[in-house]
């Protein structure tokens, strides 16, 4: 490792690692939120533990950057319903005077703020290692794992150093909107590589269907896991063979991890871990890259209210495909695609079109000169009203050229979305909005929009830009 | 058979054999030519033997359509040289008075017209069957062959049927600009099924690859011959088994007399026999096609002289492709395509594209994330002059938005002939008329010469349907 690298290391670390002071103080919190649970679960039921689990109890926390998690282990005889229920009511009234947030995840859990800390309190069921009923009941036995072989070995802070490079680099995240890696995905590959710059190392020469399986549970055959995984990566999950702790990395958070190590290898600099901040292009400066710009970008706007993220951001993303596939369909060829949501009313998918009109005719291959389909295919467009020429023989087929459709974008767009995209693979929760809300705007049109809304200001000023921030 | 395709190829019979007087007349008028070029060999070599050839000597030339084809065989120890220029000498002077012309294929030969019918009088060399010298060496092998074997069964007017079907759709004619099916093909098609009618329920069903052995000559190993000759279609030459009759016959003739069959199979008419005369559209009705029609045209015009017809196409239909591919890779969606000349002058490369213009941007697919390419792929683009947005990871690749070159098909292909082609792929003796002479025009800029000129209006008439005429 070179000084440079090292000197990079020591400022990332000085600013990441907490101070011990502010280590016992966010302590001395969960242990507080703790013991209000357990108070108000007595009142309730008895014999439910509580624990603080999360990136506090691990200690791998990034300074400024503490969550507090705080589970409830109910026993399996509570169904998931009552457990949802209780749980929240339970940690309603423990943290009564905090301000309060319900939140969904499998099922409901409360998110408050103490002392400028976010904390949740999370109900769970006590299980068997295992016998999982939800997805969160793993979290306890992940954190006492990652305990464990922390006691062992400390890479606590190389943990800090690689979730700061994932944040810097805009990866870290397992929740749908941004499909990268989770805290306990960073923890295990420190696990695994020993180090961060291994880490790093290591995932510079990645390859697609990678297996990483730390307590060799699939006892080297790899091939096996990746086939039952079947995902851009997989990292088997120590406490649980059958589940892949790097299910929800996209193939573009991926590609973009693996790069952002070769370059930072390469040319090291802090600004992998500590981006410029971005500021959005102002209104006019927008409106004059749109004008000149070489492609057209095409905004479909509705209103729909999700109140579980991960399930909006599912919703979003299908129908982004969803919508691409029909404009690929019929001719358009499609640049870059995206969406953004406020989380709470607007919602926009955005795509940039290499052109939105297009050729009025188009091209279509038919069968070859010696099968059966050809007769057919000639009874079907000789003189038809959507032939514009042909059909001839060139190579060894049968061609035609057929009258596109359409040949605006919108027009197709609002054609298909009018009833709200039903049989184009639309997610269906958007169905509905879609049909009663949706605008399509074309360039400038976004303009009014883009002025009145900074966070969407700063989507689009990296939208039209394309590229992650961090590649200059 | 059924009686309605009977009563059709009744009625073309009693149009294409010829009658008796007819035939003794042109048999009378072979002989004079023989004759006359045996006398005036004499006077210049010994022992050159004179035959009668072709569609004559066989009997299956149709009524009006007679050609006389006379060989003289010239024995070896002349060299090509001198075999064109004796050859062409003495024909010149056994044909003094009537209206001549120099012709070319491999050599000279001299065509004439005598009372109306047209007389060829070819030089070759006597041989020893395939110690071939030349490709027309072979054809008195030819006549004698086809003359045996029509004289155990008499296949003349089926042989007569077949030429006509396939003049009446088009594909009739080995030469280059044709690409179609020879005389002799014809011929040998009807030996081989036994009948106009079978050769047409075959031919529906030819597959592409199809091999035809008369003699056996390959003892049924079809896969070796397939292999060998390399065509869509095979006819083994049964006096020479490294010669395909069928070389000349290009995708389109043998998928439009496949279809043509298939058609006249199940609605017969004797349209496919007589087609109806094509007249041209009127200048003012091709203009107002021309502005109705969803596609655009694009011509290139140039000025060239080459005298052997076969030549000239070939370089057409090699610039032709040529030129094709530059449109095609600079992202202009070509439809159909062909060349027209006068033959003398004027020549004229079409196109007709699905617009002439096209986006400003285009999506460029990059190297798979974990490949070492992605690396100089993303040094390459990122923030080059080039790029409009991007680089960016979509499934398992880099992508990025470029700016094109070239947006108008008429410009990219201005600058790519500026220098006449060099390096495109071009025909090599058309670059220096195309650097002198060529003229590019879209659409409407083609009236003055559609007006000034019958041939090409009947031309670009068919062009713009875009389909074989028997196709309705």
């Amino acid at each position: 490792m070179d000084a440079k690298i090292e000197e990079i290391y020591g400022q990332v670390l000085q600013k990441v690692v907490p101070s011990s002071s502010k280590k016992e103080k966010i302590l001395n919190l969960a242990e507080d939120v703790k013991k209000r649970v357990s108070s108000e679960l007595d009142v309730v039921m008895s014999d439910v533990r509580v624990i603080v689990g999360g990136s506090v109890a691990k200690d791998t926390w990034l300074d400024d950057e503490a969550d507090v998690d705080v589970f409830m282990l109910f026993p399996t005889s509570l169904n998931k319903e009552k457990l949802g229920e209780i749980g929240l009511r339970v940690a309603k009234n423990a943290l009564r005077g905090f301000s309060q947030k319900e939140r969904y995840a499998e099922h409901p859990y409360l998110e408050a703020e103490m002392d400028g800390i976010r904390v949740n309190v999370v109900p769970c069921y006590l299980i068997e290692q295992g016998k999982w009923l939800s997805a969160v009941d793993r979290s306890p036995f992940h954190t006492v794992y990652v305990r464990e072989r922390l006691q062992a070995v400390d890479l606590r802070d190389e943990i800090r150093l690689l979730k700061k490079f994932m944040k810097g680099i805009g990866v870290y995240g397992a929740e749908v909107r941004v499909g990268g890696f989770s805290g306990y995905l960073c923890e295990l590959l420190v696990l695994n590589y020993q180090s961060f710059h291994n880490t790093l190392e290591a995932a510079s020469e990645w390859t697609l269907g990678m297996v990483i399986d730390i307590e060799n549970l699939y006892h080297g055959r790899f091939d096996e896991a990746r086939r039952y995984f079947d995902a851009v990566l997989t990292v088997v999950d120590p406490i649980d063979a059958n589940r892949n702790v790097a299910a929800a990395v996209s193939y573009e958070r991926l590609g973009e991890f693996i790069m952002a190590c070769k370059i930072f290898l390469k040319k090291p600099s802090i600004s992998f871990f500590y981006p410029e901040v971005e500021i959005p292009l102002s209104p006019s400066l927008f409106q004059k890259k749109l004008s000149t710009a070489s492609f057209d970008l095409l905004f479909l706007l509705f209103d729909c209210n999700v109140t579980v993220p991960d399930v909006l951001w599912g919703q979003l993303y299908k129908s982004l495909r969803a919508i691409r596939k029909i404009l690929v369909q019929n001719g358009f060829n499609v640049l870059e695609v995206s969406a953004w949501s406020d989380e709470k009313r607007r919602n926009i998918l955005v795509y940039a079109l290499e052109s939105r009109l297009i050729s009025a005719s188009n091209l279509h291959l038919g069968p070859p000169i010696d099968s059966k389909e050809a007769v057919d295919f000639l009874a079907k467009h000789t003189g038809a009203e959507s032939t514009v020429i042909g059909p001839w023989v060139e190579g060894n087929r049968w061609i035609v050229g057929l009258k596109r459709k359409y040949i605006d974008a919108a027009s197709l767009l609002r054609d298909r979305l009018s009833n709200g995209g039903k049989d184009t693979g639309v997610g269906k929760i958007l169905f509905e909005p879609l049909k009663n809300s949706l605008k399509i705007l074309v360039n400038e049109e976004i303009i009014p929009f883009y002025s009145s809304d900074l966070d969407y200001a700063l989507f689009m000023s990296s939208f039209i830009r394309g590229k992650p921030k961090w590649l200059i």
